[in-house]
């Protein structure tokens, strides 16, 4: 049987900060960059939750999120290997939820319906593997953790990191070699 | 650390056999009743799948289920015992995403966004108990599987099962003294 990958979309299937950025500065005039918030807490960014409340739940704005660059090349990859299972926490915005199956529909057309996993907390999913950008789901995943680099993660450094998607498949191989030694 | 219930939504939480009827009635002037069905599979019940698609699809058909007998009661019973989850396939039926997520704001709104699931495929959702009419996620379950009685299940013997949401909390009680006694 094939091991199971579990996989975040915002910030990891998805590259919601700079999407997240432009928003901010439409709602305030004020522009931000990568550079100005790598390092901070997301509810350091934007202070306000009702600014970001608002942000998310604009049509269109998780269905118009741009792809993570080589994202798409490299779940068709993992998925000759790997049973590939899309997790994402959408249950929060109910709105998000029919954006970002579409989302998905466009830009991952060859994932199935039965392996795409719209979630609150994740703690209860069961992969062998779990590839998302927030320690909150990451410290409590059943499976190995890889943490996927974003600006608010960039000081964590309790879990296996990718900076890019190019960079996955040589981390699976050294944890799955690491596995065969250790026994 | 409270013991972790899956509960299924479509002919568990949500009654939809009778719904599903007067849908079928509706579309081909056909008139079923619950007896005429009962021990059918669904696809023998309705075996055009293009008009279960098209009643599946049709806007506010999941919005507008009526709860079933004794479910809210029920529900918030387990709460008080257990962590509850609401599992459930609405991945096949896109549109049904955000109609399953208002239904459950009425009629639940005593559970939180962080403990609802939308998947296809329920193997990797890891609860101790899962509570669903169909065969084809209790046969794979993580935890203990119960069924919730339907029509198109009540021929199948190799589960524990409820016919009622009365019948819930005896049965926990009973498989919990079991696992006591057995160690």
């Amino acid at each position: 049987m094939k091991r199971k990958i579990g996989i975040d979309m915002d910030g990891v299937l998805a590259d919601i900060e700079d999407h997240m950025l432009r928003a901010y500065q439409r709602e305030t005039g004020i522009l931000m960059t990568r550079d100005d918030i790598k390092g901070k807490a997301e509810e350091e960014v934007i202070a306000d939750p009702e600014l970001v409340k608002k942000i998310f739940h604009q049509a269109g704005f998780f269905r118009t999120l741009p792809v993570m660059d080589g994202a798409i090349e490299a779940v068709k990859k993992l998925m000759e290997n790997y049973e590939v299972y899309i997790v994402s926490a959408a249950m929060e915005f109910p709105l998000s939820l029919f954006e970002k199956r579409e989302w998905l529909a466009e830009h991952f057309p060859f994932i199935s319906w039965r392996n795409i996993i719209f979630c609150g907390d994740k703690s209860i999913i069961d992969t062998d593997y779990l590839i998302d950008d927030h320690c909150k789901n990451l410290d409590f995943c059943k499976g190995k953790a890889i943490m996927f680099t974003a600006f608010h993660n960039v000081n964590k450094d309790h879990h296996q990191r990718i900076n890019h998607w190019n960079d996955i498949h040589g981390l699976l191989k050294a944890l799955e070699t690491d596995e065969l030694v250790m026994g």
